[in-house]
């Protein structure tokens, strides 16, 4: 296969790298040069000649959501490719703004994969980002089925897993299930900017998980938020009205408790939906717990104990004891492995919980 | 020391079970007495006599915030204990109720330690749940030192770090640091509950973390928010009317972005105020990525690695691939051992990323 990736991001790097590792012929273009060449140094491939002797198989557009018109339409204009993808995380905005320029819609082949980091640019990126990560792909009426199936090819090479869909339904799910709670986070973290040292001090878990991915690149997020402006939207909205309920009810003392314990019990269906690490029911492991010092040596200590059980760790949480030389390390396994490997650590003198 | 703990569900247990650690006599009841004999089978302590000998030196009130009162009267009254504290996690309801209660203040030392686990009852229960943890005592004017001191006696055995403040700025710190992004966290998976199966595909780290705690206990959270309602009221409609602002200016389509930018910008700077693990700043360590087989035997060979490079891992996050047999290990280091690691860890054979 021969590719473009014209943007060479985390995301675009990222992909060369993963069609690298499959034997493609990949070429780098970036406005940046300098993100060019790094990508190139770190093997995602060749700088693009600026007239490619005959056009490649896919362009893979890997540039932010309002650029991705323009820049098809630049690509198209000098028959970079055969066919054109792109991985902007909101679809309706560039499919219209392509439409709006006179793009060639049979060989574009809106793409998003849903894989990304907190950090950012070629040196973050990584061959194995998409590996068993969903793409959704949003082919419009016009696009042809061999640029379709071709673009589909690129994102098995990946490792992903396509899903074809609409762009209108693509942008409202990910409104749902990314843009919407990344300004949940935002609105909650925003009540800490201003909030007196010692409350902090009463942080626990809670809070630094609803709020982390607050964390994220502002720039860029806005840019996002304002492409899906209107799913986004609706589903803030919703939100919003639910806590100024709960906040009215709450200061009136007028019924709060039921309408307070309802929102609580749909935020519990709500969790209960989201699929767990292998597509199945979330919190599916059980959990066990050991003690460990913080120091060099105890967890390579454990998990040689787990590894010596022929217990498989499916997910690992530290817990901190701040100021204090112990933690508890939780250990998600099967159900059906909880005993065997409680009474494998205990054997080896760790302190479980049982 | 002698201790009677009035309510054996997972704080009072462990309470129980810490202090036993430290070789006090814990005496243990429960409106429930399965509970109460569980919790004893547990080895945290012996059920209460009906009428104790003689008082004991704490009576620890491990009680759902409504009953702390009630509890608190029926305990005084019989001379159960020379000074009483209690674990509810608001703390003015209590002590008004008290006060309306007749009952003596200056025995009584409210408390509330910042832990807890999203299991409940005496089977969920930990000797170390307070280790390095902060618990907030809210002596009263009239609360002798005397009780304070032994309040504080039993914190510091419990291995916890006491922090005195009085009852209304805990309830404000609270309702900001927990109760409010527990009902934020509700009202963003309350909008998973319709949402549309493909949508749930979707899913990815971000929207798990911030809607995990929305998991726990509603009858529990239902009475701790509606006994801090006003503090609780105010965050959330604080959070309320920035997403419904948001939410406006999306759907309006004017000053969108520069809206959206702000709360974002407002959003980074909370979250950079939350303490890390140590209690200094957040997202203090550097982190270190290996790529690793979903086996067993493989996190033990991974940190046998780490161990022999004489590197602290801080935390572990495992980044899986569903449906896949690999995954990311995320390894949190003191930024001055990341190199070291990447150097130790890829002369090992493990495939890092730089």
């Amino acid at each position: 296969m021969n590719v473009a990736v014209i943007g060479t991001g985390l995301i675009g790097t990222s992909i060369a790298l993963a069609l690298r590792g499959q034997g493609a012929a990949v070429w780098l273009t970036d406005s940046d040069p300098a993100a060019a060449r790094l990508a190139a140094d770190l093997g995602a491939g060749e700088p693009l000649p600026s007239t490619p002797a005959e056009p490649v198989d896919v362009a893979v557009i890997a540039v932010p959501p309002a650029a991705v018109a323009a820049t098809l339409a630049a690509a198209q204009a000098r028959q970079l490719a055969r066919c054109y993808t792109d991985v902007a995380s909101v679809k309706q905005l560039p499919i219209a703004q392509a439409r709006n320029l006179g793009c060639d819609p049979t060989c574009y082949v809106p793409g998003h994969p849903l894989a990304g980091r907190e950090k950012h640019g070629p040196a973050a990126a990584r061959a194995d980002l998409f590996l068993g990560r969903t793409w959704a792909l949003c082919p419009e009426p016009e696009t042809s089925g061999q640029a379709t199936e071709a673009v589909t090819d690129l994102v098995r090479a990946c490792g992903a897993v396509p899903l074809r869909t609409d762009a209108a339904s693509h942008d409202r799910w990910v409104a749902l299930i990314s843009h919407a709670p990344h300004l949940v986070a935002a609105a909650m973290a925003a009540r800490l900017e201003a909030a007196p040292a010692p409350a902090l001090d009463l942080a626990g878990q809670g809070v630094r998980d609803v709020t982390r991915i607050a964390a994220g690149d502002t720039v860029l997020w806005t840019q996002i938020l304002s492409a899906n402006a209107g799913p986004v939207a609706e589903v803030l909205a919703a939100v919003a009205a639910d806590l100024a309920e709960a906040a009215r009810t709450l200061a009136d003392g007028e019924d709060a408790g039921k309408t307070v314990a309802a929102l609580l019990d749909r935020g519990q269906a709500g969790v209960a939906r989201i699929p767990g690490k292998h597509g199945g029911a979330p919190r599916l492991f059980a959990v066990v717990q050991v003690v460990i010092p913080d120091q060099p040596g105890e967890l390579a200590r454990l998990f040689q104990a787990t590894g010596a059980a022929g217990v498989n760790i499916e997910d690992v949480r530290i817990e901190h004891s701040p100021g204090l030389p112990v933690g508890v390390a939780e250990l998600s396994v099967r159900p059906a492995e909880a005993g065997p490997l409680l009474d494998a650590l205990e054997a080896a003198g760790w302190p479980v919980r049982r």
